[in-house]
C-alpha cells in the first residue's frame, strides 16, 4: 500500500468525520424518503377498522428480537475468540451493524419497499435490516483482526448496497426462494469477506501469531455468541416466512438440523484430532453450520429427516473444512479467514442453495396442498414447474457468487486507498490499537503496543 | 458518620434480618391485598366468554420478557465493569431488583390498580414493576461501590414509594405520557442516585482509585449488559404502549435511535481522545442514549428521521458528559457518579422529556388520525390543546426532578444511620467486603483484606 | 473399575463413533416415522380453513424460545462455575442437549403423540423435548467433571427413556398435573443424578479438591447462567400449561415465587456465613429454587401469597442444603453432588411436589369457575374428588423417586462399562482430559496435564 509515512491521529481522525458524515446522510435521507407503513402510522392504521391483534407486529416482532440478539450478542461474542480482540470483536460488531441497519433500511427500503416517493416501514424492514447486517458481520469475520474500523464502515456501505442489489435480483427479478438467507445472507457475506481478504492478502501476518489464539477465558466469551446464535437460529430462518405452518414449519427444521450439526460436529472434532481431544474453534462455530445450510429449504417440506440429514452433512463438512481447508486456503489461494467464515458460511451456504434446489425440485401439489401458494407461489399459479423452479435456485446461487466475489474484490480495492489506517502486520489482532485497553489485565502487554506506522497490506 | 466502633460481624445481622422482615412483610400485603386480575384468574378469565388469544398476555409478555433480561442482565452486567466488584454488581442488582419486584407491585398496586380493596395483578403489574426496578437499579449505578447491602435495602424501599408517588401524579394526576419512562424512570432514578451520592461525598474516595477501573476481561462481562440493553430498548419503551400501532411505532423509532446514538458515540469517543481510540467507558454507556431520549416520545409520530436525530444528539451528549462533565461533577459539585448515570439517564432523560414536550406539542389531528385517543386521549376528547399537553408534559418533568432530589436527598440521610454497614474509603469497589471471593483469582489480592471499620462517608 | 490398562487415544475412538452410531440410529427412526403435525405441514394446515393466527406457534414459539435459551445458556453457564471446567460445562452441555433433544422427540413422540403409526411434531414437541434435556442436564450436574463425554451420552440415552416413561406414567395414566414438571424435570433429574453419582462414589476424589472451587471469573460467567434461567423461568413453568388464563398465571405465580426465594437466599446465605458475608455458591443456586417449587402448583389458584411464600421456603431450604446438607451427603451416603442439584432441585422439587398435593387437594369449583376443565379436568368431569387428586399427585411423587433411583442406579452400572473413558481421580474437574486448551491462559497450567490411565471409579 502507497502512501508516506503520516501521524497515526491525522488518520485516526477519518473514523469520526466518516461516521458523521454518514450519519448526516442517512439522517437527511430518512427524513426525505422513510415513513411509517400502514401498521406503525398512527393514523393509517387507525383509518382502516383494523384488529389490534391483527398487527404485523404480534407476528414477527418476537423473531425479530431473536434476530436482534444473534446479530449482535451472537457474532460479537463469537467473534470474542481471539485473546487481545475482544473489544474490537464486540465493539466493531455493535458499531458495523448499527451503521448497517440504518443504511441497509434505506437500500432494501428502496428497492423492496418504494411506494409513492416513500421508503415504508415496519418489523419486516427491521428484520430485514438486521438480515443484512448479518452479512456484513459474516465478511467481517473473514478479515477480523486486520483491519482498522474506517475500513470496516467503508466496506459495510459498499456491501450494504449489494446485498440489496443481490438480494433484489434473486427474490424479486428471478423468484427464487430464500426465507434463511442460505445464499443472499451466508454465500454474499462469505465469498465477499473471502475475496476482500483475498486481495487484502498479507505475506508477513506470522509477525501476529501469538495473538491469533485463544485464551481460557475468551473461549468462553465465544461460547456465549455460539450458544445464543445456535438458540435462535429457528427464528432468524423463520423470521421473514409466510405466517402459520410457514414459520412454524421453518422453526421445527431448523431446530431439528442444528441438533443434527452439533453432534456430528462433536464426532468429527474428536475423530480428526490426535489425541481424541475436541476442538473448541469446532464447537463453536461448525456446530452452527446446521442453520446455515436449511437456510434456503427450512420453509419447504424438508421433512424432519431431511433436516437431520442436512444438518450432519453441514456439520461434517464444515469441520473437516476448519481442520483440512482452512490451512490450504492460506497457504495455497492467499486467503486468510480469521473465523473460518469459509467453514461456517461459505460451504454450508452453498451447500443449503443446492438443497433448496433439491427441494424446490421435488415440490408436489400433493406435498403441499393449498399452501404451495405461499412456498411456491409461481408453481402454485402454473407460471413454473417444480424444475424451473429449481433451475432459478441454481441460478440464484450462481448471481449471489459472482455479485460476492466481485463485490469482495471491489471492497479490497477501496479499503486499499492510502488515506484508511490499519494495523501494521505485527499489531493484528490487537485491541491496544484503536481501543484504550485497561493496563492491568491479566495476560500479556506488559510492555504497551508502539503505535507504530503501517507496513504491509500491500 | 457519628456511631462508637462495632463488630462488623454484629453490624451484618442487619442484612438477614431486614431481608426477612421486608419479606414478611410484603408476603403478609400480598395475602391480604393482592388478587389475580380477570385475565390470570380461573374463574374470572372463563366468566367471561373469552378467547385465548385475547388474552393481554400475548400482547404483552413477550415484550415483559425482554424488559426482564434489561433488568437483571443489562444492568446487573454493565455494572460489572469495575475489576473487583463483579459479584458485587450483578448480585445486588439481583438482590435489589428482586426486592423492588415485590415492593413495587404493592406500590404500584395502592396507586394504580386498587379496586375493591384489592391489588389486581397481571402482566402489567409485572412490566410496571420492572420499570421501578429499573429506576432503582439506575440510582444504585451511581452509588456503585460505595455501598452496603442493608443500605442499598434501604434506598429501594424509598425509593420505590417515591417513584410510585411521582409516577401516579404524572401519568394519573397530571395527564402526562411518559410509556418509556424518561421521566419517571431515567430523569428520577438518576437524580434521585446523585442526590443521594451528593450527600454520601467521601472526601476521601481517592484510597481506592486503585480499584475503580476495569481489567480487560470486566470491561467484557459489561459489553455483555450494554448489548443485552441495546438489544431490547425497543421492548422496553413498547411494553406498556397500547396495542397494535402503539407498540409497533414505538420498538421502530426506538430501534431507529439507538443506531444513530451507537454511530454519534463512536465519533465522539473517537474524537475526544487524544490518540484518536475508542473509550469502553462511552461505547459500554453513551451508545445507550438512544433508547432513554425517546423514552417519551417513541410512542408519538416522532418520525424515523426524528428518532435518528434525536439518538445522534442523546449519543453525543452523553459521550461528551463522560469526557467533560463527569469529571467536573465530583470536583465542584461532590457527586461522585461511579456509573456515569448522569450521562446515561441523567441528560438523555431530561433531553427525552423537552422531546416530548415538542413532539406532543406538535400533535394534530391529522398527523394521528384516530389513533390520537391513544397516544393523547386528552386531546382527542377535546379537555387539551397540543399545547396545553406540551406544557403539562413539562411541568412533569420539573415534578420528576423535584420528587428526585427531595427522595434523593432523604435517601441520603436514611443510608446515614449509624446503624447500617458500609465500606470503608479503602474498601470501596471491593467484592471482599460483602462477599466470600475465591483466593486464586487471576488479578490483585495476593494479601486478602482486611475487614477494617468504614472510616468516612461523613 | 475393571479392565486392563488400555491407549486412552484407543478409548477415545468410542465417543465419535457412538455419536455416529446414534446420530444414524435416530435419523432413520426420523424418516420411518416423524412427521409434521397438522400445524406444521404445508398440505394440512391449509386444508382447514385456518386463520394463521390461530397457529400454535404463536402462542408457545415465544416460551419455547426462553426456555431454549434456559437450557443451553442457563444450565450450559451455570454449571462453568468451576475454575478449569468451563469448556467441558458449556460444551458437553450443548452436546448432551442437542443429542437428548432428538431422542426425546422420539421417546416422547412414541408415549405421546404417536398417531396413525407416526408422531407428530410441532413446537409443542419442540418444548417437551427441551424439557427433557433439562432433566438430562440437572442429573449432569450430579456428575460433572468427574465422567467423560462417552459416558454422559450413554447416561442421556438411558435418563431420555426414563424420563419419557415416568412422564407417561404420571401424566397419562394418573392423571397427574405437573406443567413446570417439579416431580418429572426436577425431582427426576436431580434423584437419578444423585443415584448415578452414588454408585460412581470416587473415594478418592480429593486428589482433584484445587480445581473443585471457581476463580474470580468463573463466577461471573455462572451468574450468566443463573440469571438466564431465573429471567426466564416463568415461560419455563407456563410453556406447556394451557392457553389463556393458564399460561398468564403460571408465569405471574413463578415470577413472584422467584423473587422470594431470592431474598430468603440472600439473607440465609449471610446468616449461616461466620462473617455475615454471601456465598456465591448460594446466589448462583438457591435463588432458582422459587421456580422449583411451583412447578407443579403454578399453574394453580396458587395465589400471590402463595408463590411468595413457597419461594421463601425454598429459598431457605435450598441454601440450608448447601451449607449442612451437602457435606453430611457427601460424608455420610458417600453421595458426590458436584452442583448441589439436590439442594436446587432434589428437595426444592420434592416440595414443589407436596405443595401441589396441598393446592390440588383444596380446588374448588368456586376458585376456578369454568376454568376447573383446564386445570383439574377429570375434578371438572366429576371422575375424582379434589382429594383423590392430591392422593393421586402423591402418588406420582413416589413413583418418580422410584423411577429415578432404580434408573440412577442402572445408569451407574452403564457407565461402569469397561469399555468407557473417564477421568482419573486426579483429572476431575479438567478440561484438558477432553479439551485442546490454549496453553496461554491466566491461571494454573503451568505444567499440562499428563494423559494418565483412569485408576478408581471402583
Amino acid at each position: 500500500m502507497a502512501g508516506s509515512p503520516r501521524r497515526a491521529g491525522g488518520r485516526r481522525l477519518l473514523l469520526p468525520l466518516l461516521c458523521l458524515f454518514f450519519q448526516g446522510a442517512t439522517a437527511i435521507l430518512f427524513a426525505v424518503f422513510v415513513r411509517y407503513n400502514h401498521e406503525t402510522d398512527a393514523a393509517l392504521w387507525h383509518w382502516g377498522n383494523h384488529s389490534n391483534a391483527a398487527n404485523e407486529f404480534y407476528f414477527r416482532y418476537p423473531s425479530f428480537q431473536d434476530v436482534h440478539v444473534m446479530v449482535f450478542v451472537g457474532f460479537g461474542f463469537l467473534m470474542a475468540f481471539l485473546q487481545r480482540y475482544g473489544f474490537s470483536s464486540v465493539g466493531f460488531t455493535f458499531f458495523l451493524a448499527a451503521f448497517a441497519l440504518q443504511w441497509s433500511t434505506l437500500i432494501q427500503g428502496f428497492l423492496h419497499a418504494f411506494h409513492g416517493g416513500h421508503i415504508h416501514v415496519g418489523v419486516e424492514s427491521m428484520i430485514n435490516a438486521d438480515f443484512c447486517a448479518g452479512a456484513v458481520l459474516i465478511s467481517f469475520g473473514a478479515i477480523l483482526g486486520k483491519t482498522g474500523p474506517a475500513q470496516l464502515l467503508l466496506m459495510a456501505l459498499l456491501e450494504v448496497v449489494l446485498f440489496g442489489v443481490n438480494e433484489f435480483v434473486l427474490l424479486s427479478l428471478l423468484g427464487v426462494r430464500d426465507a434463511g438467507g442460505s445464499m443472499t445472507i451466508h454465500t454474499f457475506g462469505a465469498y465477499f469477506g473471502l475475496v476482500l481478504s483475498r486481495v487484502l492478502y498479507r505475506p508477513r501476518l506470522e509477525k501476529s501469531k501469538h495473538r491469533q489464539g485463544s485464551v481460557y477465558h475468551s473461549d468462553l466469551f465465544a461460547m456465549i455468541g455460539t450458544i445464543f446464535l445456535w438458540i435462535f437460529w429457528p427464528s432468524f430462518n423463520s423470521a421473514p416466512t409466510m405466517l402459520g405452518d410457514g414459520q412454524h414449519r421453518t422453526a421445527l427444521n431448523t431446530y431439528y438440523s442444528l441438533t443434527a450439526s452439533t453432534l456430528s460436529t462433536f464426532a468429527l472434532s474428536a475423530l480428526v484430532s490426535s489425541d481424541g481431544r475436541l476442538d473448541m474453534v469446532h464447537i463453536q462455530n461448525a456446530a452452527l453450520a446446521g442453520g446455515v445450510v436449511v437456510g434456503t429449504s427450512s420453509e419447504m417440506m424438508l421433512t424432519p429427516f431431511g433436516a437431520l440429514a442436512a444438518g450432519f452433512l453441514a456439520g461434517t463438512v464444515s469441520t473437516l473444512g476448519y481442520k483440512f481447508f482452512t490451512p490450504i486456503l492460506e497457504s495455497k489461494f492467499k486467503v486468510q479467514d480469521t473465523c473460518g467464515v469459509h467453514n461456517l458460511h461459505g460451504m454450508p451456504g452453498i451447500l443449503g442453495a443446492l438443497l433448496g434446489v433439491l427441494v424446490a425440485g421435488l415440490a408436489t401439489h400433493e406435498a403441499y396442498g393449498d399452501g404451495l401458494e405461499n412456498v411456491f407461489p409461481l408453481i402454485a399459479e402454473g407460471q413454473r414447474s417444480a424444475t424451473s423452479q429449481a433451475m432459478h435456485q441454481l441460478f440464484g446461487l450462481f448471481v449471489t457468487l459472482m455479485f460476492a466475489s466481485v463485490g469482495g474484490g471491489l471492497g479490497g480495492l477501496l479499503l486499499k486507498l492510502p488515506c484508511l489506517d490499519y494495523p501494521s502486520d505485527s499489531q493484528c489482532y490487537e485491541d491496544q490499537v484503536y481501543w484504550e485497553v485497561p493496563g492491568e489485565h491479566e495476560d500479556t502487554a506488559q510492555e504497551p503496543l508502539k503505535m507504530e506506522e503501517p507496513d504491509t497490506q500491500a
